[in-house]
């Protein structure tokens, strides 16, 4: 039909809209492994104007109520409009607006949905954004995070019990109940990511300041640090070339959790200064709360908007 | 960045799902000018497995809460997401799955979204199907209801006040107040139409079974009825060239109120016989509610599956 031929000829061609290019982060990872506060610390390093966050996790295809009666939880594909995910994720990448369902936290219910116009860089942080290879394929970066299971545990009973008035041992029975879905489904996403960032404490130590390790895959162009990495950093940042635990080479980061913030903060300005930013580095990276810095987390998150802005330019 | 090349080849070669061609029909008007009536009969007929029908009207931007405070109703444009319902159009076209918002009209409120999952055929039925070349180019068919302004008050304030609590006076008045910009905004969808379906008394008459007018724009290829009217049918039905409003050439067919049903239902028959369906012409086609029948509507209605089942076959 001749009407069926303009829709292919429009949806490809005449939209000025259709042919934007907009860089996209994802950042996956389970349950309380940290996304929200990477994310936060990169939106108001740029500004909400310049990038637009959203939580792939609204995408339930039920309610908690709904769930009750249904063999699994929120970490199984099923339960979940993936199909969806992906089709607003390629909208989004072209720059086109999407209606983005709504699932809130405090309630269990799934809400109206809200409108999200993809600003100049996209941040979509949740369990499924490197699910599959088209939703993947969305992305000019992906980051996994992949925090020692005891850390993420004591950061999701933090939360659950603080913010979503959960009881710790209702937590605990959560984790577990959630346990072979999230062997089965979130964590082989590990293996797709660009970027696998793990922020852990010395071994043997359960309190004390979190180091970070970036394992940098060889998928994307990372920044050269070798004017940035040298002696005198050391005792605060280091490069190897390592054996991910799949045998597959891979350059790793460190960032201890000791490392004096003058040295930190001279790796950080390096950083930056590659990108031709008129702006100082942005006081926001390396929040966790308010009043609470973690250089480790700021270093990671400068790498990070580092590819987000390199995104910008191709 | 090559991740971004990925997306753009996939979305438009590998999916097998996208290069379908799902046959959409538009039936647009005002409110309350029959396009559920007609819409039911039609999905009737071939069954819901085979037919997904929906309302546009559900794209509310604001709830009615909200357009409390706000100087236009739902027949202006700006208070509806009518750029997603383009998006959305286009996915069910090419027979992707949509998250449709969800309007309720007894609670005024926007609710869960909904997924859609395109059959073998979609009709899309609201003010707004019409208003953009983009959503005009999704269809195969497209009708403008067009039924006389006191009919469709009649209708109107018959709907409201049974199904939405209203009082009559309180619907007259929301006519009042929404006719500025139903003549801004909804009636100008006519001339984009293909088919223009007008129910009718005859001239001076408020009473009576209505008569159907359908004038069949050179837009598309219709059913060739010479082998179907003749002076046989001619009490029934007849056919003629007379110019529209605007002064184009048009094919009216007119279905009289008070035809005999033996004679409408042999033009049913002819017309059905050029489907090639093994079935008898369905009965769920000219029920206006239950027990009551509207022969110029069973006709009506069968030239558009008409048009729905031939688009199938292109």
């Amino acid at each position: 039909m001749p009407h069926k031929q303009v829709v292919m000829q429009r949806a490809s061609s005449t939209s000025a809209r259709e042919s934007t290019h907009v860089p996209m982060l994802a950042i996956a990872g389970d349950s309380a492994a940290g996304k929200t506060t990477i994310t936060k610390g990169l939106v108001d390093a740029l500004g909400a104007n310049r990038i637009t966050s959203m939580c792939s996790d609204d995408y339930h295809r039920y309610d908690r109520m709904e769930r009750k009666t249904l063999p699994f939880t929120p970490l199984h594909p099923d339960c979940n409009y993936l199909g969806v995910m992906e089709q607003h994720l390629q909208l989004l990448a072209l720059g086109q607006p999407i209606l983005k369902p709504v699932y809130s936290h405090s309630t269990g219910t799934l809400e109206r949905p809200v409108l999200v116009d993809p600003a100049e860089f996209v941040i979509v942080e949740g369990l499924f954004p490197l699910w599959s290879k088209l939703s993947r394929a969305c992305f000019d970066v992906t980051v996994y995070l992949d925090p020692p299971e005891p850390i993420r545990h004591e950061w999701k009973i933090k939360r659950d019990t603080t913010k979503r008035g959960y009881t710790a041992e209702q937590v605990l029975a959560e984790l577990e109940r959630r346990e072979p879905e999230a062997t089965a489904y979130i964590r082989p996403q590990r293996r797709h990511a660009d970027i696998v960032l793990r922020f852990s404490r010395l071994e043997g130590h359960s309190e004390g300041p979190l180091s970070a390790t970036l394992l940098l895959r060889p998928t994307i162009a990372h920044p050269d640090l070798s004017d940035v990495l040298g002696s005198d950093t050391r005792e605060a940042i280091h490069l190897k070339l390592i054996r991910d635990d799949d045998g597959k080479p891979v350059d790793a980061i460190h960032i201890h959790g000791h490392a004096p913030r003058e040295l930190t903060r001279k790796v950080e300005e390096a950083i930056w200064s590659h990108l031709d930013m008129d702006e100082p580095v942005p006081e926001s990276l390396g929040v966790i709360e308010p009043g609470t810095r973690s250089e480790p987390l700021a270093v990671s998150q400068l790498i990070l908007l580092y590819h987000m802005l390199a995104a910008s330019k191709h």
